[in-house]
């Protein structure tokens, strides 16, 4: 059993800021308030404890308020990704089976069958609820969607102890202050997102909430020394450090950890924040472990250069296979236990470790290098996109016969996918690429398509998608 | 499961200093390759894992190498405190039943059947063992005994959770800095001490080790910034603060956190802390609960004078009982799981709730006001005495009918004990004390002796300790 983790923070600290947000400020104990009001509310509409509830809405305080008004009333959280497409929500609510969608108050086009606004749960009157002061360890706290070799994406199951032992070896490695600011700029669907939100009410921390990245506005906050932390992927690190640049500013040595995660940093990126006094952390992790697992520490940035550091203190890697570089497994209190849906049968871990498909290697001195993320996973913006989930879209159009997705590089996204098809029928790029809107969020869309005879393929008649480059 | 807590520290920052002791310093991965090679030895000399270890030793570098060093092996420690008298240790030792003694380099005069010195043990050669990578969570780490009511002390398991929830629910509290120092003056056999270590090794954090407290030296690692941290108890606070006045001088604001345990600390204190800018944080904690289970922050010293401030995020305290004051119980990862020997068969928590025998309350804002240590504890410069305890040794005397034992008041300790005797024979103050020389730890011996001719009793013929202050 873990203490109720709002209603002890709250105790232990009410008048600590929780979040700020666009110049408001919410302690501890209002946000335990209005989440408890809110969890009362959504009582009263027939929603009670051990319910799964999906969310589809952005990042602000509304939002913190309700992912702890639900939690508060003990359900599942089934975190929507914003940027999906219809067809892409509707998989995953008919794989979660919610019992009911949550929407903001954005003009949503996603239907289903018992959907609430956020407004009309606000206008319900309250049903008191019993507050647990202890949650179970093995709860699910949330389920987050990350797809796979298959294409189809699987509902991970994060459980209490997954997000505490995160944010305690978290804790352990870059330290707490007392007067931390955790910059989030990502998206509170995603686990770097609400992995802060986890930390901010282990630790009493604040937490400074942008909707959206805007570098402008991070920048300033970092220089005025709000913030003392943040998170980022390698294409919004690099903003930060343009606008630095642009300014000829460094920034103060009060901000104690850039941490950058979601896939590999460039060189010239590290370098560049480092001239900055940017405190850079590349980190390694990923929805099945409910964020980090290894993290460099900035001392060590350049002489490691490539490598994501060393495990938190709770977890465990080890390299499977004969040779040196092998696949990367992972072991831990933070590892999931499993998945809901279709893949609820699929256990994640053998023998206690996590295959993650990805290949790397560990050095002499204990430090891991990921060489190749998993089954040719492409990272655009730190958002992985998945080659087979992208091609399955493509073959439903009639005219395509097969599809091969890769990525290519790109100097703002890092990467980006591009497709090879083999026809059946008749069509063009342009129609291929106004299909597509129709599948898939815009940042898995395709930004050309290469017409091919035959795709290459292995012995087992698997697409050798790293050999789809020769065709360009 | 938990990792290896000092091969996984080793692993993490090799280079950090683990140890500071009279200017020598120990890298946790000198600290490792010591503490492994000492467990090669011992094994060697027919120590196997899953061994008991009784130890007997002064505060110093040797001393943290070998509890480490036993810890490797796979061993659970007794941790025995020297301060007591043979008669005291043997009664230790025989109800622990260790599989051997180790006693360091001093003249120690205290025989058992399996006794190793260290240098016997430094000089054996070195037999390979196997190091486990992982730990569980519910293996002993230590045994340390405390007296309960009915006199006898019972051996309390801590158990690895017990430590290492202990540690992190201290570091949610008091934060953690990469360049944090503590400085150790507490014996490592106490909880207080013993602490430190485990911090130490799961924050990465270096420990100024010293084998006795000295005001001087300590103020003066305080105020030239070696040490962030310190845990003293009342007596050992009023020396620094005395040092800190006659030199006219007030701390650094570097320093983060004085811990001020083991009983009750005089306002008087308080203020004249605050006033040398000493970040004083009153603690509640005992062996049971492996270290702190409330700390009241410095912001609230003065406000909340006299508490004991709030639990640890992952503790939690109830009053159990009609009345606003009663009996204060803890619930939490850091309770013990139960005791040794004689008392194996106790069950220290009722319905998962340590009932500590203390009595306290509870205020509106959640803080803990202890009111009275348990089964009129006698709480001297920060060590625990048990009437019942003292009693029992003094009634050995063949002229001794019975006896009452309680505390009074001390400038320098808080409280000493004193003793009413009722005779059956004939002898004399001085003989007493003579006797209880040979009976009982120096702190525990009465300071005076008055003999009367019958104890105050309640109905059920059970001492009334506190009305004895009425016969002076």
């Amino acid at each position: 059993m873990y203490p109720n983790l709002l209603v002890k923070r709250a105790s232990l600290t009410p008048n600590r800021s929780a979040i700020i947000f666009e110049g408001r400020r919410w302690t501890f104990s209002q946000l335990k308030q209005e989440a408890i009001d809110f969890a009362e509310k959504l009582h009263m509409l027939g929603i009670n404890k051990g319910m799964r509830i999906a969310i589809l809405a952005s990042s602000n305080p509304q939002l913190v308020t309700v992912l702890h008004g639900c939690m508060q009333l003990g359900c599942e959280l089934v975190m929507l990704n914003e940027r999906l497409t219809e067809e892409e929500l509707l998989y995953q609510l008919n794989d979660s089976q919610p019992d009911v969608l949550l929407v903001d108050g954005l003009n949503r086009s996603l239907m289903y069958v018992n959907r609430l606004s956020f407004d009309e749960i606000i206008a319900a009157p309250n049903k008191p609820i019993k507050i647990d002061s202890e949650w179970s360890k093995d709860r699910t706290i949330t389920i987050m969607y990350t797809s796979g070799t298959t294409g189809n994406p699987k509902g991970v199951r994060q459980t209490l102890e997954n997000h505490v032992m995160s944010a305690t070896g978290s804790a352990l490695n870059l330290g707490v202050h007392p007067n931390d600011c955790w910059l989030c700029a990502m998206p509170l669907f995603h686990i770097s997102g609400f992995s802060i939100l986890m930390r901010s009410v282990l630790y009493g921390m604040t937490v400074s909430l942008h909707t959206k990245f805007n570098a402008e506005k991070a920048t300033e906050e970092i220089l005025n020394g709000t913030v003392t932390r943040m998170s980022v992927v390698a294409v919004t690190l690099e903003r930060i450090i343009s606008v630095l640049e642009e300014r000829n500013l460094a920034i103060p040595d009060t901000f104690q950890s850039m941490l950058v995660g979601g896939g590999p940093v460039p060189l010239n990126y590290l370098e560049r924040a480092i001239a900055r006094n940017i405190p850079v952390l590349q980190t390694y992790g990923m929805t099945e472990t409910s964020s980090q697992t290894t993290t460099l520490s900035s001392e060590d940035a350049i002489r490691k250069l490539g490598s994501a550091g060393k495990p938190l203190f709770f977890a465990d890697i080890r390299i499977s296979g004969e040779k040196e570089k092998g696949e990367i497994c992972i072991k831990g209190p933070h590892v999931t236990k499993g998945y809901v849906g279709a893949a609820s049968s699929k256990n994640p871990q053998v023998d206690g470790w996590l295959h993650t498909g990805d290949i790397g290697y560990i050095d002499d001195e204990g430090y891991l290098y990921v060489v190749d993320r998993r089954s040719d996973l492409i990272i655009s913006g730190g958002e992985n996109i998945y080659p087979a989930e992208v091609e399955q879209a493509i073959v439903k159009h009639k005219a395509v016969k097969e599809a091969g997705v890769t990525g290519i590089k790109d100097d703002t996204w890092g990467q980006v996918p591009i497709a090879f098809v083999v026809l059946k029928g008749q069509v063009t790029e342009e129609e291929l690429k106004s299909f597509m809107k129709t599948q898939l969020a815009t940042y898995k869309q395709p930004v050309g398509y290469y017409f091919i005879d035959e795709l290459p393929r292995n012995a087992s008649n698997k697409i050798l998608r790293r050999k789809l480059h020769e065709y360009l």
